[in-house]
């Protein structure tokens, strides 16, 4: 029953494994979920279930896609806080230059003032816009050929996920569909957020001419993150959401669901698809 | 691109379907996405994104597996806000018995006290303990045929999922297999939530005596809504994560994961499971 660490992000354990009616005991691998809490300027900000790695590269995404920073240059400090002996290194402490202007209360205030006229869809789109989130690159473009190759590669860039089954995968393509980078974590937010900080922590990306492929359901967090974040385009294996949807089409970013095979349906921004062959599409 | 409501769950919309190199419009249902917020005593706990429908047990439910009520009978009054006019009904107050004792700032200081010794894995068990969280009734059986029965009868119960593609279920069953009850959500947590505080506001079920199943992955704060509600085992068509693994071995918390077909496999409290077939198993 002892579990055993052959990686961080991945845990081994005995398991029973029940089949057609006889039980066998066998070893099982499963994707490893510890809490990480963000400081920032010495204040705890959130703790959140997380996959461990990369942690310093989730921080770094969730300020930006959480409308904390705007930059990576605002962020003075970041790093793990020193471990206790024996302990894992679940604390990353971040200090934000003066002028970031970090009030972690103004932050839930803005939050119930934003829906103060009744919380429903319609304020928290109104939440996204009053923090000056402006529609993305209108000039990116993806050919349909391209996007609909981007899920076999994201599968093959996901080392984890085929031992586990547990894992989400986000990935950032380019828009002639090379792979970028690619974050997993059991969480989908976290898998989002790691491959956004990614490209804070290691500058040569723009995000405005990226696009980003989530494994899982598209719902409003997932499609506010990215827009937060300036990518022109979300993409999704499975369904989005009513309110993401709403929030893809209010801010003109290009929303795609169900992309499987050769098939994919576009939920908002279909301007930035352009069909490969000269087929002729019914309006 | 007007949204249209057949119902509060669903929404119909004009999407764009790429398919073979040929573009066509198409209606499409979406699960739909707002904002709920629980208010209690007159001060907000939390705001969640949720699918509209069962708002007060997703509220109850949410009381009972977050710790703040023990039963029922701690609730004073439970019931949606008074909307304005042509406003959503998003928001649900609760007023608790005196005895409840609420305190929302004790909660957060809670959690950070019992994390003070290193926020890990360990810790965030340990904070289940802290509370008081016992063992699950040991005496619960389940036979390994009726476990294998349960996802096509979840399947046949969830009738907006087959529609959008997009929801989450969860659902209560007996120890022989009857479904007891079966709610869906956009947020795994909210499915959890909502048919837990399902028995809240229906007596009569025992959550002792059920097991509950839910479509997606097993997460830790899955499996700690699941103990702390009393129930005595917990399955997925998917995988859990170490933690959950952990926290439900602690406990003794049957878990089961893989729930497919003919096969599933047990993570723990196998003794609550029994072969249908006298097979034997290999030790």
């Amino acid at each position: 029953m002892v579990m055993g660490r052959p990686g961080r992000s991945v845990e081994v354990t005995t398991v029973q494994e029940w089949r057609e009616g006889a039980v066998h005991q066998k070893l099982d691998y499963l994707v490893a979920e510890e809490p990480l809490e963000i400081r920032v300027n010495g204040n705890p900000l959130s703790v959140t279930m997380r996959t461990p790695g990369n942690d310093l590269e989730l921080a770094a995404g969730f300020l930006l896609t959480e409308g904390i920073i705007r930059e990576r240059e605002q962020i003075a400090h970041l790093a793990h806080a020193t471990p206790e002996a024996g302990r894992p290194k679940n604390v990353v402490e971040v200090t934000l230059k003066d002028d970031a202007e970090f009030d972690s209360e103004g932050l839930k205030r803005n939050f119930f003032a934003a829906s103060s006229c009744g919380i429903c869809g319609k304020a928290s789109i109104e939440a996204v816009r009053v923090r000056g989130i402006k529609a993305p690159n209108p000039a990116f473009r993806v050919d349909s050929e391209v996007l609909c190759r981007i899920p076999e590669t994201l599968r093959a860039a996901q080392p984890v996920f085929g031992k586990t089954g547990g894992l989400h995968g986000a990935a950032l393509f380019s828009a002639v569909g090379e792979l970028i980078a690619v974050r997993e974590d059991v969480g989908r937010h976290n898998a989002v957020d790691k491959v956004i900080g990614w490209t804070l922590l290691n500058p040569g990306t723009s995000l405005k001419d990226c696009l980003m492929l989530v494994s899982g359901r598209a719902g409003f967090e997932i499609v506010q993150k990215a827009l937060v974040a300036g990518l022109p385009m979300a993409a999704s294996v499975s369904a989005p959401s009513s309110l993401a949807v709403q929030l893809a089409r209010q801010f003109r970013q290009t929303l795609v669901g169900f992309l499987r095979g050769s098939r994919f349906v576009v939920y908002a921004g279909e301007e930035r698809l352009s069909l490969t062959n000269s087929a002729v599409g019914v309006p």
